[in-house]
């Protein structure tokens, strides 16, 4: 039996988790479930899965999950400090899905204990990848992709023939505007951008959907996960978003992992690893689907890619700058505060105004992360004025 | 040093083959090549390969070999025995690419020195699977399958997670008769009948390509190779051939293989295996294809899915008569005797005449395609009169 612990268990991915879990009890043992704020849902996982301890971050809701937990084994707890505890408890896996820079420190908590660590929280690494890659090393841990497309190309290396990589190849659904002119771009309203075609999600991966942010942040992750420099990821535009991302060895093939759009199938992978483990997500239908997309992604309208190339040449806390100016550029956007191309434009202002900097310890990422968010509500005030 | 032998080194896979072993000369010592009657190009390859052993398989063309090859250290012979004997020198790894039933000693020979047998000979598998996997199984050889399809199941099972497969998906790509009505079919001259949409290859394999008679066999052996049973083999008809199969898990995933149309892919792949090696053969570009296309094929236009099928059902020499039948039957469109869509006719006749078959020997896989041979003349001969 794997003992397992959900950090971020009452979101998304956490419940998506939990049904796994529910699946195939007989392989899980569960230790610890992590919940923001959401005391029903954790109380009702920690019921069903009878985990050892639920730990909810919000430190005022300790007493209402106690109520919930009353009468079971489950040992509950809350607040930050309990959080981070509860991740450093040794089990053989962990869901590390807090997201944001609150996430870092569980994450990094459940790293130190060795095991494998599946990683659903995109800051990690890209702001904090020197950081993290240094206490995987350490610790002996494994890092497992969650992301649908970092699992993809986890799976499409599973002979380990890392050396004969040729490149990886990252798929993007090119969102809402893979089809408009930089004229329709530059007048997009908030709507037109939130309608994002084929993944349901919340409002700032819609839009970094739309600028193609999210494919330059998954552009970072790939090239620390996978240890590559930028120039051997490609990204591809397929608008089905069926094939999830594509690994080329030297010898010209090619190896894809495809999947129906349900995260619960790299979860599971993670969670198997390295077996598998049966999942009831629906099958991809190719034949129903008829026909899958390519085409290259136009860096002029998407000058996301050009930043997160340049940020993964700078090093240090470029990649963390960028993530941070764009978060808040995101927000001026979905608040209507600026246009949609000045997203991009308000981060390469802050990256070139900060410049290249080191970020060795979780404290300098946090700083320049803080730093780069400030100098964006700056920038932004600045163009409004 | 990897040793080699390969046996039809003057045909389409050998010379791709010889093509790889002179791009990694430092990585391969060469032992046998065996050719059938091009003693020019036999010449040729052994003295720029240094090989051990030059053999041809036509008997009276050894004295010219042995001039063509004066002055070399190659040991020169010819005629079926020394086929066979070189095949049976103990090397690594062998390319058994003879192909027809008198490629099937020769690539016994060479599974029974329990190394690396790369596997383009469709027959081995397709009429003598019985025999063949016992044997490969007593002498703990490997069968690396060279066939696109076949590679590329094996490919995408590199995490060895055999008993997590849910099924394998053989891409097709729907030959010239892909849209063509029943109507159409039954009239098709055989100038429509010879025009490939893909490949470009000899007129056998182009005509088992339009009635699917080739996704048949590739089938039977895809059963053979993998230990499937037929309701776990899709097929799944794409005209662009890119994709070249794919291996769905119990999880969801699937693993798909793709690449250009060039078959020193799939060789590169089965002569470096258990790791890669470089090639300089093409590198798909999927932005450049713009989209690929999937379609269910039609059983009723194309029979030969369902015979192959049955064929595997009813085990034995069945596949063996299927296979025989084809032959002739196909030769005989090929002297315009019969009709298109008599093809499998004449196959479905002589399948249901002989009935169910043991082949548990060479000498009765033998009998059987003889008999079937034999019967399909006769069928056609009646359809003629």
């Amino acid at each position: 039996m794997k003992t397992v612990s959900v950090l971020g268990s009452t979101g998304s991915i956490g419940c998506s988790t939990v049904d796994l879990l529910l699946q195939a009890p007989e392989r899980f043992r569960v230790v610890a479930l992590v919940g923001g704020r959401n005391v029903t849902k954790l109380a009702e996982q920690a019921r069903a899965l009878d985990a050892e301890y639920a730990v909810i971050a919000d430190e005022t809701l300790v007493g209402e999950l106690e109520t919930l937990l009353a009468g079971t084994s489950t040992r509950v707890s809350g607040g930050r400090e309990a959080v981070i505890r509860a991740a450093g408890v040794p089990v053989d896996w962990t869901m590390a899905a807090i997201t944001g820079a609150i996430g870092l420190e569980p994450t990094l908590a459940a790293v130190r204990n060795g095991g494998c660590v599946a990683l659903a929280n995109k800051e990690a690494l890209v702001c904090a990848g020197d950081v993290m890659l240094r206490e995987v090393h350490q610790a002996g841990a494994t890092l497992l992709p969650v992301d649908s497309e970092h699992n993809a190309i986890f799976q499409s290396m599973a002979d380990r023939q890392v050396d004969q990589v040729e490149k990886i190849v990252l798929t993007a659904s090119g969102g809402p505007f893979r089809r408009a002119s930089i004229e329709e771009m530059e007048k997009a309203p908030l709507e037109a951008a939130l309608k994002h075609p084929t993944w349901s999600m919340g409002a700032k991966i819609t839009i970094d959907s739309a600028t193609m942010f999210n494919k330059g942040l998954e552009l970072i992750e790939a090239a620390r996960l996978f240890d590559m420099t930028e120039d051997r990821i490609g990204v591809i535009v397929h608008p089905q978003s069926v094939v999830h991302s594509m690994v080329q060895y030297t010898d010209g093939s090619i190896i894809a992992q495809l999947g129906s759009a349900d995260m619960r199938i790299p979860i599971a992978h993670t969670l198997a690893w390295p077996k598998r483990m049966a999942t009831n997500s629906p099958r991809l239908d190719l034949a129903a689907m008829s026909r899958l997309d390519f085409e290259e992604p136009d860096e002029e309208r998407f000058p996301a890619l050009r930043l997160a190339r340049e940020s993964l040449r700078a090093g240090g806390a470029a990649s963390a700058i960028l993530s941070g100016a764009n978060e808040i550029a995101v927000e001026a956007f979905l608040n209507r505060k600026i246009g949609f191309r000045d997203i991009a434009r308000v981060v390469e202002d802050v990256m070139q105004s900060l410049g290249n900097q080191k970020a060795d310890t979780l404290e300098q990422v946090l700083r320049w992360d803080e730093e780069a968010r400030r100098l964006a509500r700056a920038t932004i005030t600045a163009r409004a004025a």
